[in-house]
């Protein structure tokens, strides 16, 4: 099992239409795709951080993440919305220990 | 509900006893601070990150939260091991959007 957890900043202003409508699209598309479990957006609240997103899903193996990670559907939303909208980012991929 | 989670990178090599050994500090000091629920640890396998291991915990509110900040245990580990034995750390506070 691998929890992939993705924090973010938006280039849009905070509780702006826009910043709304790419956590809609975002939920959206990323829940569609084959693979994806247990998807959560989270608002990041933390002042020692300057992101105020997490994406977090969760898959069976590392086959299911690189086909979610081909996946067109992914593909087109990082093109068309993370690379234009997100200013910054980190990613990080969670295997729980016993 | 908040998520707090921290991933980092210890001084410690990989694999070495050191390592096992603050895992196994961390878990069971931060497990017995009220207010903590569902601790994890886990291994962090991304390569896009440096940190190779995540301690996540959840509070009920805002007060539970700063009650772990507090305590003289959370506070202890923090200067007798979390200081000494860390070489890169980052927090983040998650709340679940709905």
């Amino acid at each position: 099992m691998i929890r992939h957890t993705v924090s973010f900043a938006l280039v849009h202003a905070e509780g702006s239409a826009e910043e709304a409508a790419f956590l809609a699209r975002g939920r959206e598309v990323l829940t569609g795709v084959p693979g994806v479990e247990d998807f959560q957006v989270s608002r990041q609240v933390s002042p020692k951080s300057l992101h105020r997103f997490q994406f977090a899903m969760t898959f069976a193996d590392e086959t299911a993440y690189r086909a979610y990670d081909a996946h067109p559907a992914h593909r087109d939303f990082v093109a068309s919305s993370w690379e234009p909208e997100v200013a910054d980012f980190q990613e990080l991929d969670l295997v729980p220990l016993s």
